[in-house]
């Protein structure tokens, strides 16, 4: 299968709504040359929204969707209608080889649901996981798997989400040999799970994978930018990563109580607003937007369901680039050679 | 056993060396009238360190111990000169009933790994956990456990967890019947491991226990102040508190950052000091000081390893509290009336 240079959106997905959708695939449009779009959801909105972006309209195909996934059905609930909802149409799209990545601001668990069910996973890979890039300290972001995929998971399995991970940091983040750590609890070869030592083991034994294998990583770590990415099992992932985003949001709330605790301290926030304005575009999910389902024959990225225009384009940008690059490719390759060399 | 108002401490762990322990042990003292302590450690030391705090000099004994765990010591290593170190001795010293209490700012593992040997589980605990508290956007800090002396767990040690982490939290936070969720990965019913649905239905069940279940939490809530009690298994756990940690030592990080950036931002993070400071007090972790392990036969505390004086004094103020106000006792009440209602 040639991977064609298409994209599905998923126009209707996301709490921001269809215009801010398609305000981000227009950026997008602009950065990837020759890059297509199909647009699916409510025909009659999509045109309407179309007519301010002519360079996009030009560029696109809409596919008519009648259904919505809503943020808070079940994703059991979902995929029983997926055939009917712009969601389940944008990753057809992909399975009918009419598209080469989707991209949905929509329902995480049904996206996930409806992707492992359609697109099934690649040839030697047991189970997907999502991957998502984080901010970090140093030079680039940190890619992090499995985000909730796999509550969990076996040594095997973390060894594939760490072949994954390293194939995709090298594409997203351009790198040549991704730094990869396991996420444990201590950083001594006896701590952690029975799994964790085991794919440890296996890891350090595997030094023709093209990725640098560097141990073990603790939770206060993972925004020093030491390792390029973080491999751990969906429970550990999804909680990690909220955490990240609950104890930043804290600390900014907290910031803000004290500099409104007094004009003094108003006054100095006011003089120092481009610096704190430099910490939130640092911090800004929208600059790193977009979570990928590794392992599937196809891409599907889930861009926030809160994602602005920027984040939009942000996320479709990650597609493209996967696409344009051939992630699952190269996927494939590193997946044959650590087998070739493990036989 | 009566417990006696009498508390040891392992003067020689902690990275900041002996005079900082004692500093830290002489303001509790102030606090907690007519409270007794052992300091267990190098006599000669202890000695000339008392020097400069009549008043706890003549409230303290002195219990010799010639031997120090290393904070880089492996806990299977340590354990097999307990009885020659401060660490071990000051642990005997609640095995005998001299004390009620131990503190240690040294080496975690082997802390943990010494009070289980030595003092053994509670009758009807199957597992001990080690709590703390957590500081958060709410009017008081947050419990979580366990935080790393289990890093895979049943159902019932969750229950268990919980209940014990509700009595520890009426204690220390001062609370009627505190608010207990447990740690997953969405809120819905059927999100997490089979562990923590079974958990959940048990507590949801217990209406007679006394604590307020509020069902699951998120990693982004953790510190919202929403609940008091935040109950998950020590892998999970572990991972939650050093990513918290971690994530606000980022954010402070980026700050620096920031503020540094231009002189006009230098100025007005000068003004706006007094705002930052108190930011910095709010996540002081010497103000939170204090980790517990619950469910052991006598109450043992691990201070952080970097406190300052501060720092110690909060850890030792924990320490009697739960001493003054019978911790286990009431844990021993609790577990008896959750299992005979549920038998």
């Amino acid at each position: 299968m040639t991977t064609p240079m298409r994209i599905a959106v998923d126009a209707m997905g996301g709490d921001e709504g269809i215009a801010v959708m398609l305000a981000g695939v227009a950026r997008a449009r602009r950065r990837f040359e020759g890059m297509e779009f199909i647009l699916v959801g409510d025909e009659a909105q999509i045109r309407a929204g179309l007519e301010t972006h002519p360079n996009l309209t030009a560029a696109s195909e809409i596919v008519h969707a009648a259904g919505v996934v809503a943020s808070d059905e079940k994703p059991s609930q979902a995929i029983r209608r997926a055939k009917t909802t712009s969601m389940g149409i944008a990753i057809d799209m992909v399975k009918k080889g009419r598209a080469g990545a989707a991209v949905s601001s929509g329902n995480t668990g049904a996206l996930m649901a409806m992707a492992k069910l359609s697109l099934r996973t690649m040839p030697g890979i047991d189970r997907p996981a999502l991957a998502a890039l984080m901010p970090t300290l140093g030079e680039n972001d940190t890619v992090m798997l499995d985000l909730g995929a796999n509550t969990e998971v076996d040594a095997r399995n973390l060894v594939q989400f760490a072949v994954m991970g390293a194939a995709y940091a090298r594409i997203a983040l351009d790198l040549e040999s991704p730094r990869v750590a396991l996420l444990n609890i201590g950083t001594e070869e006896m701590k952690g799970t029975d799994n964790i030592r085991e794919a440890a083991a296996e890891l350090r034994g595997a030094t023709h994978l093209r990725l640098d294998f560097k141990g073990f990583i603790e939770g206060n770590k993972l925004s020093r930018g030491e390792v390029d990415v973080i491999v751990c099992d969906g429970f550990a992932g999804n909680i990690a990563l909220k955490t990240i985003e609950g104890t930043a949001r804290f600390v900014a709330d907290l910031l803000k109580r004290a500099f409104s605790s007094s004009t003094r301290s108003k006054i100095g926030f006011l003089i120092s607003r481009p610096a704190t304005e430099l910490l939130r575009t640092h911090l800004d999910p929208n600059n790193h937007n977009g979570a990928i389902f590794l392992g599937l024959n196809g891409i599907v990225v889930k861009s926030h369901g809160s994602a602005n225009e920027v984040g939009v384009d942000t996320a479709i940008g990650f597609a493209a680039k996967m696409l344009r690059d051939d992630l699952n490719r190269r996927i494939a390759e590193d997946l044959g050679n650590f087998e070739a060399k493990a036989a």
